[in-house]
């Protein structure tokens, strides 16, 4: 970390910053320029508070020179984590699909679509019981039907299941869930990443719409800090100014993350696209920049869809974008 | 709402698309161009779902025509809602200041910065007892005992108290905090949202990072919906490329709401700017742009606070900004 | 072109207003709700001024259902436009790369560069005489000379040439240029770029920093206005929130921007990343979203650079991402 | 400037890379840390390449500690910079208001305009003879007409003039011109400011629509340090995700341009907006968070107005919102 001090710092108050800074542990380098004064901190600055030393008196500006999440930073942490649920692993050298309907509608839609995705290839079941819609008068999920209605299409199937939770006092009903999805309007609610630290299961983790990447994966560190080791990211896309797409897929975040992390990053075309022709196109660019896993919406009727039919696509579309990710997977040697 | 459909859409498909409408209780208007056609949809579209529109083989694309909003649109509620805090009233011709540390931490530090605000002439002691912090490093807040310090400097001063909830399972804890906050990352904690719609307290609903004013308002709808009439929008900036701000104040944002709706608009400098003397000029536009309420961060040691102190200003800071803010209001001929 | 009318509209000013639209040669449709009326324009709509019509007293919102853009639509030119130079091929089933250093600064250098990477099997060679610089202190471009060196590059490799042009007043200077660059920062100098429409030669436009895929096809727009229909387009990144890249490219942009126009699409994924090691996963996801051709830069002394060194591959690098790029298009049935 | 040394860097590289700084007349200052290695610049940086730096293989990072603009640097230039214009004077405690249509359309429109612009106190006439418009088929201007018809009202009304450049080809038709704007999309028409810095004239720069403060206050140094240091800065809006406005003002700029440097500041609220009833309350805003002036858009027939009517106030609009910004001004003690 380091400290600019501002031009003509009282000298006195600067030593009692620095002196300050000693006690909590860390060694203080200073260069003396023309103009500015540059205090070089070293040590574990990771519970500095920047904020707080902004508003000293004597500081102009502090920069960060490390980044400020240790569990999730592959500097500490160079092997891949691998995330491992029933027949699907992400990271690696593995790869898995995730596919499944927006919401549950109904026993027999879900059972339809379970055995579509897994007939294409997919290893894991993705389906909404709790949804988080924009308006209070649009469909908002089955609930705990919707989380039995999984089930019944993991026990058809055998295909493990993902769903979103909304509210930590619906833990418990997420207890044979094999994935929990955090959304990404909560990936900086920081009690339930807290809480998801102890739950003992995978979590797949969505970035939100403004995060940084350094902050999605303070978000993950939450996670990782409680003990939990299973986390999955997830880039599904971020707001910018262009309206051409729902979201704007930040196609360089998997790179990055990778470089900077070692938990495995999936992407969710579905999501950043929002238009059923673009799945394609940027599922297999995601796989080209080295994603572990791609999640997709399906649905067996997307027009009659309770929510988000726009984005999915049919079971033989799903299944078309399944053989051209294989082929594409087989050429590069990796394996779904 | 406007269906565009495709060229060329098959015929018997159309029929079927206007026939499901008509059942919903919508009316079609048709008009064929030499390229296109299009559909008005005419009756209560805001349960009709756009994006399962969208998924329609026949539909181009569609475009809402009127707000999704009901219950917050000035539109159906043309008197300015005004909402009462003891001696705060915030909207119509009513202004009133709230003030406080970013987080509460000792039992001096709450009650002098509570008497120093109150001095100043703010109505509403503001303290943070949950924090969120993007660090799980980082002081989270002292949480139960944050809560009980603040009902301590109400109990001194007279003042009612407002406070972020970040989870549900906490409400019990703010059954005396008097203005319930609903942070920027909780936006669109739709859980959350629903339940303050039973809660019976007045809402302090901050503006997300990333949301638009029609999602800022539909947030609020959730709560409105619920049967909760109380509460008060806070512009607090929206993230964009800008890095010499922590957040861009959205200054339009302030006419706009209170153009679309009837609710109060409060506005936060403190964290729009995040640099101290940035917390006039914005608080003084702000007043001009017509806000009906002011939300400063107040501390009486910034740099010893252990949350934000970089942006919060000293009492003696506070009380200079609030004498411009009175003459202010004063000219404009309205009362603090 | 829809025209949403205000709440209660003066009968007689609608009426001027559908007589003064029909009088341009519009049919207008209309449709009345309980609470709004409709207006949809049929005919050539591309004219109509939307800014003036939102002026009027009646109006409260105007949408546009289809492009405004005619030249550039696919709709209308249903077959890829092939651009060629030399043996530079960018469009239908045709793939080139495009490489060079961000700015020619001596003859050794734009020689060994241009040899270096024609052997990697680049077709065109790309070299800044005019560089566009934040700051007016930084090395500005060798200009005329630059071009010089270019085209002494140009004799020695039979590589045809790509610079950008800063002015118009350098045009005669680009008459051995074989394809002009407009930068990004003038995408919309719409002066250039109605005198670039008459200029007879290949233009590369690259999308501006803020600009919407809607916007960038309407400044190619201005060069097929002009007749000229060497028209490649080039996505190089946005500008977001996000600051661990330079920009942020779009990729969904290469898809996009090929459904709705029939022109070549290029990436850059060189100015997007400004990091070395994302240009090869950005250009394989740009090939795999289905771009027609990749602009790198490349440099035989990065750290020497006198700009923008930091995003330069070697020409080793260079060859490295080739050779996987070529394999990539051969899996996929296509050739460089 | 600081440089974050690599982990593990070759010691030798790391000599080199000192050398060849201190060659520069730089002083480096190392501070050595248990896992970072840190280089404190001392010296001129202003021409160091940030770029060429972090392709040297032994950098992970580098960072600016001072301002990269120093003629445009209020801690070089403490005093504000006043441009007079006739009896227009922007800067210091001076405040005056600018208005006019977008486009000059007619003798009559733009005598109109001017007469009743001055008679509610405007200062300076504008007047758009060249329009940059998105689409080539929108009016472009009357060009050199245009300009003609200008200096015809200013010799009407003596108001001085003020109208944008689009192409330096274009400049000997401004001879007569008081005041030369460049447009938000030419802020980085580096060929064009550096033309402008010798052209002895004031000129009005807007910033452009993804452009940061400091970027902007670049664009200013390119003027200034060509010589000429009448430079008006106009803030007129950002691009961001909202679209409820046609920009985001982003009101904080005019605090923080003037905490940083020393030229005037005016606010165009009539771009920024797009929305004739934002423009009093986003005016009101920029008055109280510090503005050296307006530039308002005033058209006689909004309605028919060629371009951008639906942002322009009538005369009488315009006449409200001047004796409400005149009352502010008095009430703050400054003078319009």
């Amino acid at each position: 970390m380091i400290i600019i001090l501002k031009q003509n710092a009282d000298k006195e108050k600067v030593q009692g910053l620095l002196h300050s800074l000693e006690e909590q542990g860390l060694t203080c380098h200073r260069s003396d320029g023309a103009h500015t004064t540059i205090i070089g901190l070293v040590g574990d600055t990771s519970r500095v508070d920047i904020n707080s030393l902004r508003a000293n008196d004597t500081v102009e500006d502090v920069k960060r020179v490390s980044e400020p999440y240790k569990a999730a930073n592959r500097k500490f942490h160079p092997d891949d984590t691998v995330v491992t649920v029933g027949e699907a692993r992400f990271g690696g050298t593995h790869f898995s699909a995730i596919a499944g309907p927006c919401s549950v509608e109904t026993e027999e839609q879900i059972i339809e679509v379970a055995r579509a995705v897994k007939a294409s290839g997919a290893k894991l079941l993705r389906g909404g019981a709790f949804k988080p819609r924009t308006s209070p008068y649009a469909f908002q999920g089955l609930h705990a039907e919707g989380l039995e209605l999984l089930l019944l299409a993991k026990k058809e199937t055998g295909l493990p299941i993902v769903s979103e939770i909304m509210d930590l006092s619906h833990l418990e009903l997420f207890r044979d869930v094999d994935v929990i999805q955090v959304g990404a309007r909560n990936m900086q609610n920081f009690e339930m990443l807290k809480a998801l630290g102890h739950c003992g299961k995978p979590i797949l983790l969505k970035r939100g719409l403004a995060n940084t990447i350094e902050e999605f994966l303070m978000s993950a560190e939450y996670i990782l800090a409680g003990g939990n080791e299973q986390v999955i990211l997830c880039e599904r896309g971020i707001r910018t100014f262009e309206t051409a797409t729902r979201n704007t897929l930040d196609i360089s975040a998997i790179p990055l993350l990778k470089h900077h992390s070692h938990l495995p990053v999936v992407v969710d075309p579905s999501h950043a696209a929002g238009i059923p022709w673009l799945v394609e196109p940027l599922a297999k660019a995601a796989v080209a920049a080295g994603a572990d896993g791609l999640m997709i919406e399906v649905h067996n009727n997307p027009k009659a869809a309770l929510c988000d039919g726009a984005q999915s696509l049919t079971p033989a579309q799903f299944d078309s974008v399944m053989k051209k990710i294989k082929a594409q997977l087989a050429f590069e040697g990796r394996m779904l």
